[in-house]
């Protein structure tokens, strides 16, 4: 009999969480949710309506690998008008996903196991498809000390040879936190000097709550963006994202993609471009307030229970706590917590392992009610 | 300056025949399509309406990597009824598109340089995309002895230690030839004493003009069959596919779904619901009847130029013409045809290398019109 098939890919230990999640509200038990990823809101209006009319004219074909010219147009005055910077429609490609950026970076800078630095804690994604693409990580513990952040005095303090690239996120998934975008600028240029990339991952951006959203798309010719439809203009099951790079990059970048998936999808395309009309902005800037009055409440909630975030995360939504004064395990207590109370988060352990097990993620992406009962059920537990 | 990326993957020839078409139809001439690997029918009436009705109720968010449970019953049921094969809905995995099923494969199948068996000819994203998965390729020279495929002895003439898998297409693209299922269940066992795997790409079923349309779905556990609903259900632009494995292999498989690119599109997801109604089963059926009749049309066109199929491709919409008594090499034969012609069709070399310069590819994915145009066009420039 042939073997089962095996992967180098780590299971997300949140899959426990959500499988025991089904099993409760298979009982009629009432979970309330806060491991989601993914924004509560329906994607804006506007964009459904640009989807429905790509459908009725039938644009349903094949676009080019690279994406709609119109699209990346649109992209490009937006980086201009929202943040100053000049990144040519010819410089963007668009993406299934910034899954599908990812894959695409990482195939062209990973190959022949070269190393990919990253922080720990970060986006698990990260990691297991640098495995996939049988790169070796180099992990940096961050912490409050600097935001959860990579610095350029980390990375300097980090550095080996076979280093390919530098993954970051800004804002960081499980923190919540912002980068320097000058530090990062600090970073590239000690990249540059040693033939090697910055990949920013700036799927949060936009979901800024304190400070700025800032852009580091066309910052310099070793600077990778990549980005998303998903989380801020509310498109996650659109599948499509997109990457920026400098134009000489595209060609390689442009034939991995015709091999790897040939074109993002045409319908979602066309109903992207209406998510830069005045219309769909202003109902993005209202879920962006909500979600700052959720992160205030949590944060507010988390602090009357003695739980005080020592870094506010300025953006995503994402709270990562820590809950080593508790004296437990983070897996066992976000077992026990949804055991004993209901209420699922998702534990430090799927973010890497540096001080994983004190640690805990709190996604606000769930009605402020619900939030409300959820802050209830984790005071009780904890009293 | 950072140095700008490159890539293993090789670049398509037809690339050069399209730019050259462009700058041609910019100047106002009309280029007859020959060279399309696409239907010229749009998505099916019914599959769009459910497209509408997916955006019309907010259809928009992730669902889980392995796909929407009705749309992978679906498939299950229409595997039953059409091919008389038990697939169940758990050994379905949904995927962006066949590339998103050859993704997942080539990632669980060829890590730490394993090596990839395939014919030459072959679609050309399986050599590039095992490139980028960094397997060697073992390239199997196929000819009309064969029908253009692979059989047990060719696989048993080129085994050697390292091959994970061997990749055959049916119908197999460039060349529209059916492989002998009983064959390729005989592969599947020779595979299974040396602990390998079968890929079988039928991307192509459904679109059979000659001989019947089957399957090697659920034919033994060493067998991955991946599909698409771009071809046969036209519904190209929605990027959507998928795959059948053993159940025990799903868990390893949907790990790297979760990680590579979290989910296929939900709105396609839903769309492709309707693609199994009799309504749009009869659409597909009449398509399919006109796609053999532009099959016939055209082999009866190069008939009577001289150039008569040494094998009669039985599905697909490709017909591999052998030139070699032209006495030209085959790209050249191509960029003259157009130069001279306006009639764009794909050289051999962009499918392998064996006899690569003697063959050219002819896709009827055009109106019997314009396909009359593109003969006639052909005729002349032979003449």
């Amino acid at each position: 009999m042939s073997k089962a098939l095996s992967t180098t890919v780590q299971p997300f230990h949140v899959m426990d969480i959500l499988a025991r999640c089904k099993q409760m509200e298979a009982q009629g038990i009432d979970v309330v949710h806060m491991e989601i990823g993914e924004p509560d809101f329906p994607t804006p209006e506007p964009i459904i309506q640009a989807g429905m009319q790509a459908l009725q004219v039938g644009a349903t074909q094949y676009t080019s690998a690279q994406g709609l010219p119109e699209l990346r147009q649109a992209l490009s005055n937006y980086y201009l008008n929202r943040f100053s910077a000049e990144v040519d429609a010819d410089e963007i490609i668009i993406t299934p996903g910034a899954s599908g950026a990812l894959q695409l970076l990482f195939a062209a800078l990973l190959q022949d196991k070269k190393k990919l630095m990253l922080c720990d804690p970060s986006y698990p994604c990260y990691a297991n498809l640098s495995r996939i693409h049988g790169a070796e990580r180099i992990a940096v513990a961050v912490d409050e000390s600097s935001q959860f952040q990579i610095t350029l005095e980390l990375v300097e303090r980090n550095w080996q040879t076979g280093i390919a690239a530098v993954m970051v996120a800004n804002p960081s998934n499980p923190t919540g936190t912002l980068c320097d975008v000058d530090e990062l600028k600090r970073i590239a240029e000690f990249l540059e000097q040693r033939d090697a990339y910055l990949i920013v991952d700036e799927i949060y951006q936009g979901l800024v709550y304190t400070g700025e959203s800032k852009s580091l798309a066309a910052a310099a010719d070793n600077v990778f963006v990549l980005n998303s439809f998903s989380k801020f203009f509310g498109m996650t099951g659109w599948r499509l994202g997109w990457l920026t790079a400098a134009k000489k990059h595209i060609p390689a970048l442009d034939a991995i993609a015709q091999n790897s998936y040939l074109a993002s999808s045409t319908i979602s395309q066309h109903a992207a471009i209406a998510a830069f009309n005045a219309d769909t902005q202003l109902i993005l800037e209202q879920r962006r307030q909500q979600f700052q009055t959720r992160r205030d409440f949590v944060c507010q909630a988390l602090a009357d229970m003695g739980l005080t975030l020592s870094c506010m995360p300025q953006g995503a939504f994402y709270l990562y706590v820590n809950i080593a004064k508790l004296n437990i395990d983070s897996f066992d207590f976000c077992q026990q917590l949804l055991q004993e109370q209901a209420l699922a988060i998702t534990p430090g352990c799927d973010f890497g392992q540096y001080r994983a097990n004190e640690f805990v993620r709190l996604a606000y992406t769930t009605s402020e009610d619900r939030l409300a009962e959820g802050m209830r059920r984790l005071a009780e537990f904890i009293a």
